[in-house]
Protein backbone atom coordinates (compact mmCIF):
# COMPACT_ATOMS: atom_id res chain seq x y z
CA UNK A 1 0.00 0.00 0.00
CA UNK A 2 2.08 2.95 -1.17
CA UNK A 3 -0.23 6.13 -1.77
CA UNK A 4 -0.25 8.65 -4.26
CA UNK A 5 0.29 12.26 -3.09
CA UNK A 6 -2.10 14.89 -5.29
CA UNK A 7 -2.16 18.72 -4.90
CA UNK A 8 -4.87 21.07 -5.89
CA UNK A 9 -3.73 23.79 -7.41
CA UNK A 10 -0.71 24.95 -5.58
CA UNK A 11 -0.13 28.48 -5.62
CA UNK A 12 3.52 28.37 -4.12
CA UNK A 13 5.87 26.01 -6.02
CA UNK A 14 8.23 26.13 -2.79
CA UNK A 15 5.83 23.93 -1.20
CA UNK A 16 5.12 21.63 -4.49
CA UNK A 17 9.29 20.81 -3.96
CA UNK A 18 9.02 20.36 0.00
CA UNK A 19 5.98 17.82 -0.44
CA UNK A 20 7.99 15.86 -3.58
CA UNK A 21 11.17 15.81 -0.55
CA UNK A 22 8.43 14.66 2.09
CA UNK A 23 7.39 11.78 -0.69
CA UNK A 24 10.84 10.66 -0.99
CA UNK A 25 12.46 11.14 2.56
CA UNK A 26 9.14 8.79 3.11
CA UNK A 27 9.35 6.18 0.51
CA UNK A 28 6.63 7.18 -1.85
CA UNK A 29 7.06 8.55 -5.22
CA UNK A 30 3.72 8.80 -7.31
CA UNK A 31 2.98 13.14 -7.58
CA UNK A 32 0.01 14.13 -8.66
CA UNK A 33 -0.68 18.09 -9.73
CA UNK A 34 -3.85 19.34 -10.35
CA UNK A 35 -3.67 22.43 -11.98
CA UNK A 36 -0.16 23.35 -11.01
CA UNK A 37 1.42 26.28 -11.92
CA UNK A 38 3.72 26.07 -14.84
CA UNK A 39 7.81 25.46 -13.65
CA UNK A 40 10.90 24.84 -14.53
CA UNK A 41 14.33 23.67 -13.15
CA UNK A 42 15.24 26.96 -11.65
CA UNK A 43 11.96 26.99 -9.55
CA UNK A 44 11.38 26.74 -6.17
CA UNK A 45 10.02 23.68 -6.42
CA UNK A 46 13.48 22.17 -7.57
CA UNK A 47 14.60 24.74 -5.15
CA UNK A 48 12.79 23.12 -2.10
CA UNK A 49 12.73 19.31 -3.38
CA UNK A 50 16.78 18.36 -2.41
CA UNK A 51 17.30 14.72 -4.20
CA UNK A 52 13.65 14.35 -4.80
CA UNK A 53 14.60 16.74 -7.37
CA UNK A 54 16.29 13.82 -9.35
CA UNK A 55 12.93 11.76 -9.81
CA UNK A 56 9.74 12.25 -7.62
CA UNK A 57 8.95 15.81 -9.13
CA UNK A 58 9.82 15.77 -12.32
CA UNK A 59 7.87 12.55 -13.28
CA UNK A 60 4.68 14.26 -11.53
CA UNK A 61 1.32 13.78 -13.50
CA UNK A 62 -0.85 16.68 -14.42
CA UNK A 63 -4.42 15.26 -13.29
CA UNK A 64 -7.83 16.58 -12.88
CA UNK A 65 -9.94 16.40 -9.63
CA UNK A 66 -12.50 14.66 -11.67
CA UNK A 67 -9.91 11.81 -12.28
CA UNK A 68 -8.37 11.15 -8.82
CA UNK A 69 -12.16 10.63 -7.97
CA UNK A 70 -13.13 8.55 -10.61
CA UNK A 71 -9.53 6.05 -10.39
CA UNK A 72 -8.64 6.40 -6.38
CA UNK A 73 -9.44 5.87 -2.77
CA UNK A 74 -9.59 9.60 -2.14
CA UNK A 75 -7.84 10.71 1.17
CA UNK A 76 -9.04 14.52 1.62
CA UNK A 77 -6.64 16.39 4.19
CA UNK A 78 -7.45 19.29 5.85
CA UNK A 79 -6.89 21.26 8.68
CA UNK A 80 -10.19 22.34 9.38
CA UNK A 81 -12.61 20.22 10.79
CA UNK A 82 -14.51 22.65 13.41
CA UNK A 83 -18.13 20.45 12.45
CA UNK A 84 -19.20 17.65 14.57
CA UNK A 85 -21.59 14.91 13.67
CA UNK A 86 -24.48 17.35 12.45
CA UNK A 87 -22.90 17.72 9.53
CA UNK A 88 -20.91 15.47 7.25
CA UNK A 89 -18.37 17.02 4.69
CA UNK A 90 -15.84 17.49 7.44
CA UNK A 91 -16.67 14.84 9.64
CA UNK A 92 -16.49 12.37 10.76
CA UNK A 93 -12.22 12.33 10.16
CA UNK A 94 -8.85 10.30 10.95
CA UNK A 95 -6.08 11.79 12.10
CA UNK A 96 -2.45 10.76 10.57
CA UNK A 97 -2.27 7.49 12.88
CA UNK A 98 -5.55 6.63 12.41
CA UNK A 99 -5.47 7.00 8.89
CA UNK A 100 -1.89 4.72 8.57
CA UNK A 101 -3.83 2.11 10.68
CA UNK A 102 -6.98 1.69 8.42
CA UNK A 103 -5.18 1.90 5.23
CA UNK A 104 -2.84 -1.01 6.06
CA UNK A 105 -5.60 -3.46 4.98
CA UNK A 106 -7.21 -1.11 1.80
CA UNK A 107 -5.73 -2.76 -1.38
CA UNK A 108 -7.51 -0.08 -4.33
CA UNK A 109 -4.87 2.81 -5.39
CA UNK A 110 -5.19 5.21 -3.20
CA UNK A 111 -4.60 8.94 -3.04
CA UNK A 112 -3.67 11.62 -0.59
CA UNK A 113 -5.37 15.05 -1.46
CA UNK A 114 -3.86 18.05 -0.32
CA UNK A 115 -5.40 21.63 -1.22
CA UNK A 116 -4.57 25.57 -1.52
CA UNK A 117 -2.24 27.34 0.50
CA UNK A 118 -4.92 29.79 1.45
CA UNK A 119 -7.97 27.80 1.44
CA UNK A 120 -7.35 24.15 1.63
CA UNK A 121 -10.17 22.07 -0.19
CA UNK A 122 -13.19 23.20 -0.71
CA UNK A 123 -16.52 21.51 0.99
CA UNK A 124 -17.72 20.60 -2.39
CA UNK A 125 -14.16 19.27 -3.40
CA UNK A 126 -13.96 17.27 0.30
CA UNK A 127 -17.80 16.31 -0.47
CA UNK A 128 -16.59 14.10 -3.11
CA UNK A 129 -13.86 12.05 -1.05
CA UNK A 130 -13.95 9.02 0.69
CA UNK A 131 -12.03 10.03 3.62
CA UNK A 132 -11.07 12.76 5.25
CA UNK A 133 -7.75 13.05 7.31
CA UNK A 134 -6.94 16.06 10.05
CA UNK A 135 -4.20 16.34 11.93
CA UNK A 136 -4.24 17.55 15.42
CA UNK A 137 -3.14 20.49 16.52
CA UNK A 138 -3.34 23.49 18.80
CA UNK A 139 -7.24 24.79 19.03
CA UNK A 140 -5.46 28.73 18.96
CA UNK A 141 -3.82 27.68 15.52
CA UNK A 142 -4.00 24.84 13.96
CA UNK A 143 -3.76 25.90 10.20
CA UNK A 144 -0.12 23.83 9.34
CA UNK A 145 1.43 25.31 6.26
CA UNK A 146 0.75 22.89 3.35
CA UNK A 147 4.20 21.11 2.88
CA UNK A 148 4.66 21.23 6.36
CA UNK A 149 0.64 19.32 7.14
CA UNK A 150 1.59 16.90 3.74
CA UNK A 151 5.59 16.01 6.14
CA UNK A 152 3.32 15.25 8.94
CA UNK A 153 0.60 13.17 7.17
CA UNK A 154 3.55 11.66 4.84
CA UNK A 155 5.53 10.98 7.87
CA UNK A 156 2.90 8.96 9.83
CA UNK A 157 2.51 6.35 6.87
CA UNK A 158 5.92 5.44 6.77
CA UNK A 159 5.75 2.14 7.89
CA UNK A 160 3.50 1.57 5.20
CA UNK A 161 5.88 3.18 2.28
CA UNK A 162 9.67 2.99 3.61
CA UNK A 163 11.06 -0.26 2.43
CA UNK A 164 14.15 -0.06 4.25
CA UNK A 165 14.72 3.03 7.22
CA UNK A 166 18.48 4.43 7.60
CA UNK A 167 18.30 3.42 11.47
CA UNK A 168 20.15 0.32 12.16
CA UNK A 169 18.53 -2.19 14.20
CA UNK A 170 18.38 -0.92 17.85
CA UNK A 171 17.13 -4.21 19.46
CA UNK A 172 19.79 -6.11 17.63
CA UNK A 173 22.69 -3.31 19.61
CA UNK A 174 20.44 -4.03 23.50
CA UNK A 175 23.00 -5.59 25.86
CA UNK A 176 21.33 -8.92 26.40
CA UNK A 177 19.93 -9.94 29.56
CA UNK A 178 23.13 -11.87 30.82
CA UNK A 179 25.67 -9.18 29.88
CA UNK A 180 23.15 -6.85 32.38
CA UNK A 181 23.16 -9.19 34.96
CA UNK A 182 26.81 -9.65 35.40
CA UNK A 183 27.36 -5.73 35.20
CA UNK A 184 25.14 -6.02 38.05
CA UNK A 185 26.87 -8.64 39.75
CA UNK A 186 30.55 -6.58 38.94
CA UNK A 187 28.64 -3.81 40.51
CA UNK A 188 28.00 -5.27 43.98
CA UNK A 189 31.44 -6.71 43.99
CA UNK A 190 32.45 -3.21 43.22
CA UNK A 191 30.65 -1.49 46.19
CA UNK A 192 32.13 -4.23 48.57
CA UNK A 193 35.62 -3.29 46.84
CA UNK A 194 35.23 -0.20 47.81
CA UNK A 195 33.91 -0.14 51.29
CA UNK A 196 30.38 1.11 50.48
CA UNK A 197 28.44 0.62 53.60
CA UNK A 198 27.20 -2.55 53.93
CA UNK A 199 23.50 -1.31 55.22
CA UNK A 200 23.81 0.42 51.80
CA UNK A 201 24.42 -1.55 49.61
CA UNK A 202 21.40 -3.43 48.64
CA UNK A 203 19.81 0.26 48.15
CA UNK A 204 22.41 1.41 46.10
CA UNK A 205 22.32 -1.88 43.43
CA UNK A 206 18.49 -1.57 43.21
CA UNK A 207 19.30 2.23 42.33
CA UNK A 208 21.71 0.97 39.88
CA UNK A 209 19.60 -1.57 38.28
CA UNK A 210 16.26 0.97 37.73
CA UNK A 211 18.79 3.93 36.65
CA UNK A 212 20.40 1.45 33.81
CA UNK A 213 17.27 -0.39 33.05
CA UNK A 214 15.38 2.81 31.86
CA UNK A 215 18.62 3.56 29.79
CA UNK A 216 18.26 -0.24 27.89
CA UNK A 217 22.10 -0.15 27.98
CA UNK A 218 24.13 -1.39 24.69
CA UNK A 219 26.41 -4.44 25.06
CA UNK A 220 29.26 -2.01 24.60
CA UNK A 221 28.02 0.57 26.60
CA UNK A 222 27.78 -2.63 29.61
CA UNK A 223 31.38 -3.71 28.85
CA UNK A 224 32.46 -0.25 28.84
CA UNK A 225 31.06 0.32 32.34
CA UNK A 226 32.74 -3.34 33.61
CA UNK A 227 36.01 -1.68 32.12
CA UNK A 228 35.91 0.85 34.41
CA UNK A 229 34.70 -0.53 37.48
CA UNK A 230 37.70 -3.05 36.96
CA UNK A 231 39.88 -0.44 37.00
CA UNK A 232 38.38 1.18 39.78
CA UNK A 233 38.08 -2.19 41.63
CA UNK A 234 41.97 -2.65 40.98
CA UNK A 235 43.15 0.83 42.96
CA UNK A 236 40.84 0.13 45.47
CA UNK A 237 42.81 -3.14 45.91
CA UNK A 238 46.22 -1.09 46.06
CA UNK A 239 45.50 0.66 48.85
CA UNK B 1 6.79 19.39 29.98
CA UNK B 2 6.75 22.28 27.36
CA UNK B 3 10.67 22.18 25.83
CA UNK B 4 12.37 25.12 23.87
CA UNK B 5 13.13 24.91 20.68
CA UNK B 6 16.40 25.65 19.59
CA UNK B 7 18.46 26.17 16.49
CA UNK B 8 22.06 26.27 15.37
CA UNK B 9 22.79 28.61 13.10
CA UNK B 10 20.23 28.59 10.60
CA UNK B 11 21.08 29.69 7.28
CA UNK B 12 17.61 29.87 5.88
CA UNK B 13 15.26 32.49 7.04
CA UNK B 14 12.30 30.90 5.96
CA UNK B 15 13.25 27.32 7.94
CA UNK B 16 13.09 29.73 11.02
CA UNK B 17 9.66 31.33 9.75
CA UNK B 18 8.49 27.45 9.51
CA UNK B 19 9.86 26.26 12.94
CA UNK B 20 8.22 29.47 14.66
CA UNK B 21 5.00 27.84 12.84
CA UNK B 22 4.91 24.23 13.68
CA UNK B 23 5.99 25.54 17.59
CA UNK B 24 2.72 27.53 17.35
CA UNK B 25 0.61 24.84 15.89
CA UNK B 26 1.77 22.31 18.41
CA UNK B 27 1.83 24.77 21.62
CA UNK B 28 5.04 25.78 22.02
CA UNK B 29 6.24 29.18 22.29
CA UNK B 30 10.12 29.40 23.29
CA UNK B 31 12.39 29.86 20.50
CA UNK B 32 15.76 29.83 20.80
CA UNK B 33 18.53 31.25 17.88
CA UNK B 34 22.00 30.13 18.09
CA UNK B 35 24.27 32.95 15.79
CA UNK B 36 21.32 33.87 13.91
CA UNK B 37 21.39 36.04 10.76
CA UNK B 38 19.81 39.14 11.23
CA UNK B 39 16.03 39.50 10.05
CA UNK B 40 13.39 41.84 10.17
CA UNK B 41 9.85 41.79 9.56
CA UNK B 42 10.42 42.31 5.66
CA UNK B 43 12.18 38.68 6.16
CA UNK B 44 11.30 35.37 4.82
CA UNK B 45 11.37 34.17 8.62
CA UNK B 46 8.56 36.49 9.16
CA UNK B 47 6.80 36.00 5.83
CA UNK B 48 7.30 32.01 6.60
CA UNK B 49 5.61 32.28 10.35
CA UNK B 50 2.00 32.20 9.53
CA UNK B 51 0.52 33.50 12.89
CA UNK B 52 3.25 33.21 15.35
CA UNK B 53 4.97 36.38 13.75
CA UNK B 54 2.78 37.59 16.44
CA UNK B 55 4.47 36.05 19.35
CA UNK B 56 7.14 33.07 18.90
CA UNK B 57 9.08 34.52 16.51
CA UNK B 58 9.58 38.47 17.48
CA UNK B 59 10.36 36.86 21.77
CA UNK B 60 12.72 34.62 20.62
CA UNK B 61 16.24 34.70 22.55
CA UNK B 62 19.49 34.90 21.22
CA UNK B 63 21.89 32.31 22.68
CA UNK B 64 24.66 30.50 22.79
CA UNK B 65 25.36 26.66 22.80
CA UNK B 66 26.80 26.92 26.29
CA UNK B 67 24.07 28.21 27.90
CA UNK B 68 22.12 25.83 26.40
CA UNK B 69 24.23 22.92 27.30
CA UNK B 70 25.00 24.45 30.72
CA UNK B 71 21.17 25.12 31.44
CA UNK B 72 18.68 22.64 29.57
CA UNK B 73 18.38 18.77 29.05
CA UNK B 74 19.30 18.70 25.83
CA UNK B 75 18.15 16.73 23.03
CA UNK B 76 20.12 17.02 19.80
CA UNK B 77 17.88 16.63 16.53
CA UNK B 78 19.87 14.80 13.53
CA UNK B 79 18.77 12.30 10.43
CA UNK B 80 22.26 11.18 10.75
CA UNK B 81 22.55 7.95 12.74
CA UNK B 82 24.76 5.88 10.92
CA UNK B 83 26.19 4.43 13.84
CA UNK B 84 25.63 1.69 15.85
CA UNK B 85 26.76 0.58 19.49
CA UNK B 86 30.51 0.55 18.81
CA UNK B 87 30.27 4.42 18.44
CA UNK B 88 28.32 6.78 21.38
CA UNK B 89 28.21 10.04 19.26
CA UNK B 90 24.82 9.76 17.43
CA UNK B 91 23.92 6.43 18.95
CA UNK B 92 21.50 5.06 21.03
CA UNK B 93 19.12 7.42 19.42
CA UNK B 94 15.45 7.91 20.58
CA UNK B 95 12.69 7.83 17.73
CA UNK B 96 10.56 11.43 17.96
CA UNK B 97 7.49 9.08 19.51
CA UNK B 98 10.15 7.50 22.28
CA UNK B 99 11.32 10.65 22.95
CA UNK B 100 7.43 11.95 23.38
CA UNK B 101 7.25 8.87 25.92
CA UNK B 102 10.25 9.87 27.74
CA UNK B 103 10.25 13.34 28.24
CA UNK B 104 6.58 13.09 29.88
CA UNK B 105 8.24 12.79 33.01
CA UNK B 106 11.42 14.63 33.18
CA UNK B 107 10.77 17.79 35.28
CA UNK B 108 13.82 19.49 33.93
CA UNK B 109 13.83 22.44 31.55
CA UNK B 110 14.65 20.67 28.19
CA UNK B 111 15.01 21.90 24.89
CA UNK B 112 15.02 20.43 21.29
CA UNK B 113 18.17 21.41 19.74
CA UNK B 114 18.30 21.52 15.69
CA UNK B 115 20.94 21.80 13.23
CA UNK B 116 22.11 23.81 10.27
CA UNK B 117 20.86 23.26 6.98
CA UNK B 118 23.47 21.49 5.35
CA UNK B 119 25.31 19.96 8.04
CA UNK B 120 23.13 19.76 10.83
CA UNK B 121 24.92 19.65 14.62
CA UNK B 122 28.79 18.45 14.29
CA UNK B 123 29.91 15.89 16.69
CA UNK B 124 31.50 17.81 19.22
CA UNK B 125 28.26 19.73 19.57
CA UNK B 126 25.95 16.35 19.54
CA UNK B 127 28.57 15.34 22.27
CA UNK B 128 27.88 17.72 24.52
CA UNK B 129 23.75 17.04 24.22
CA UNK B 130 22.14 14.37 26.95
CA UNK B 131 20.01 12.25 24.22
CA UNK B 132 19.79 12.12 20.51
CA UNK B 133 16.54 12.02 18.26
CA UNK B 134 16.34 11.00 15.18
CA UNK B 135 13.00 10.31 12.58
CA UNK B 136 12.88 7.14 10.79
CA UNK B 137 12.96 7.75 7.39
CA UNK B 138 14.20 5.71 4.12
CA UNK B 139 17.49 4.40 4.06
CA UNK B 140 17.58 5.76 0.62
CA UNK B 141 17.28 9.76 1.09
CA UNK B 142 16.76 10.07 4.81
CA UNK B 143 17.72 13.42 5.51
CA UNK B 144 14.69 16.03 6.07
CA UNK B 145 14.65 19.79 5.23
CA UNK B 146 15.42 21.72 8.61
CA UNK B 147 11.70 23.05 8.72
CA UNK B 148 9.86 19.73 8.13
CA UNK B 149 12.03 17.81 10.34
CA UNK B 150 11.67 19.94 13.40
CA UNK B 151 7.69 20.05 11.76
CA UNK B 152 7.56 15.75 12.30
CA UNK B 153 9.38 16.55 16.14
CA UNK B 154 7.34 18.71 17.61
CA UNK B 155 3.97 17.20 16.18
CA UNK B 156 5.16 13.62 17.58
CA UNK B 157 5.17 16.04 21.17
CA UNK B 158 1.83 17.62 20.84
CA UNK B 159 0.71 15.42 23.37
CA UNK B 160 2.59 17.40 25.97
CA UNK B 161 2.43 20.67 25.16
CA UNK B 162 -0.89 21.46 23.45
CA UNK B 163 -2.99 22.62 25.68
CA UNK B 164 -6.82 22.11 23.62
CA UNK B 165 -6.67 20.49 20.19
CA UNK B 166 -8.95 22.12 17.72
CA UNK B 167 -11.16 18.59 16.56
CA UNK B 168 -13.93 17.73 17.92
CA UNK B 169 -14.60 15.33 20.64
CA UNK B 170 -15.42 12.05 18.35
CA UNK B 171 -16.01 9.95 21.29
CA UNK B 172 -18.60 11.54 21.98
CA UNK B 173 -19.93 11.75 18.86
CA UNK B 174 -19.84 8.17 18.38
CA UNK B 175 -23.18 7.23 18.72
CA UNK B 176 -23.87 4.89 22.06
CA UNK B 177 -23.94 0.60 21.38
CA UNK B 178 -27.94 1.07 22.31
CA UNK B 179 -27.96 3.42 19.43
CA UNK B 180 -26.02 0.55 17.26
CA UNK B 181 -27.83 -2.45 18.15
CA UNK B 182 -31.45 -0.55 17.47
CA UNK B 183 -29.92 0.03 14.07
CA UNK B 184 -29.51 -3.35 13.58
CA UNK B 185 -33.07 -4.49 14.85
CA UNK B 186 -34.51 -1.68 12.79
CA UNK B 187 -32.31 -3.33 9.73
CA UNK B 188 -32.94 -6.81 10.07
CA UNK B 189 -36.95 -5.63 9.79
CA UNK B 190 -36.32 -4.08 6.74
CA UNK B 191 -34.55 -7.04 5.36
CA UNK B 192 -38.08 -8.73 6.22
CA UNK B 193 -39.97 -6.11 4.96
CA UNK B 194 -38.47 -6.05 1.40
CA UNK B 195 -38.67 -9.90 1.41
CA UNK B 196 -35.00 -10.54 1.43
CA UNK B 197 -34.41 -14.51 0.57
CA UNK B 198 -35.14 -15.61 4.67
CA UNK B 199 -31.68 -18.10 4.64
CA UNK B 200 -29.73 -15.03 3.73
CA UNK B 201 -30.78 -12.25 6.03
CA UNK B 202 -28.42 -13.94 8.87
CA UNK B 203 -25.54 -13.48 6.74
CA UNK B 204 -26.74 -9.86 5.63
CA UNK B 205 -26.90 -8.71 8.74
CA UNK B 206 -23.49 -9.88 9.78
CA UNK B 207 -22.29 -8.11 7.11
CA UNK B 208 -24.10 -5.33 7.83
CA UNK B 209 -22.78 -5.22 11.37
CA UNK B 210 -19.56 -6.11 10.23
CA UNK B 211 -19.09 -3.02 8.01
CA UNK B 212 -21.02 -0.34 10.38
CA UNK B 213 -18.92 -1.81 12.99
CA UNK B 214 -15.76 -0.70 11.37
CA UNK B 215 -16.59 2.93 10.24
CA UNK B 216 -17.99 3.66 14.17
CA UNK B 217 -20.89 5.29 13.04
CA UNK B 218 -22.37 9.04 15.04
CA UNK B 219 -25.52 9.17 16.16
CA UNK B 220 -26.47 10.94 13.22
CA UNK B 221 -25.54 8.69 11.06
CA UNK B 222 -27.53 6.08 12.45
CA UNK B 223 -30.55 8.02 12.83
CA UNK B 224 -30.19 9.14 9.39
CA UNK B 225 -29.27 5.38 8.08
CA UNK B 226 -32.61 4.64 10.23
CA UNK B 227 -34.72 7.35 8.76
CA UNK B 228 -33.97 6.33 5.14
CA UNK B 229 -35.10 2.13 6.63
CA UNK B 230 -38.40 3.54 7.42
CA UNK B 231 -38.93 5.41 4.18
CA UNK B 232 -37.87 2.24 2.19
CA UNK B 233 -40.13 -0.25 5.01
CA UNK B 234 -42.98 2.36 4.40
CA UNK B 235 -42.71 1.56 0.26
CA UNK B 236 -42.42 -1.80 0.99
CA UNK B 237 -45.66 -1.60 2.54
CA UNK B 238 -47.80 -0.17 0.04
CA UNK B 239 -47.44 -2.78 -3.00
Amino acid sequence: MKPAVAVVEPQTLGNVGTIARAMKNFGMDDLKLVNPPEFGRDSEAYGFAGQAREDVLPNYDAVTLDHLVENYHTVACTATTNEDARKHRRFPFKTPPELADSLRDVDAPTVLVFGREDNGLTNEEIARMDEICSIPASAEYSSLNLGQAATVTLYELRELTVGEFQHPDVERERADEAEIEGFYDHFAEFLAAIDHPEEKREKTLRLARRLFGRAHPTGREVRTLRGVLRRAMYHADDE
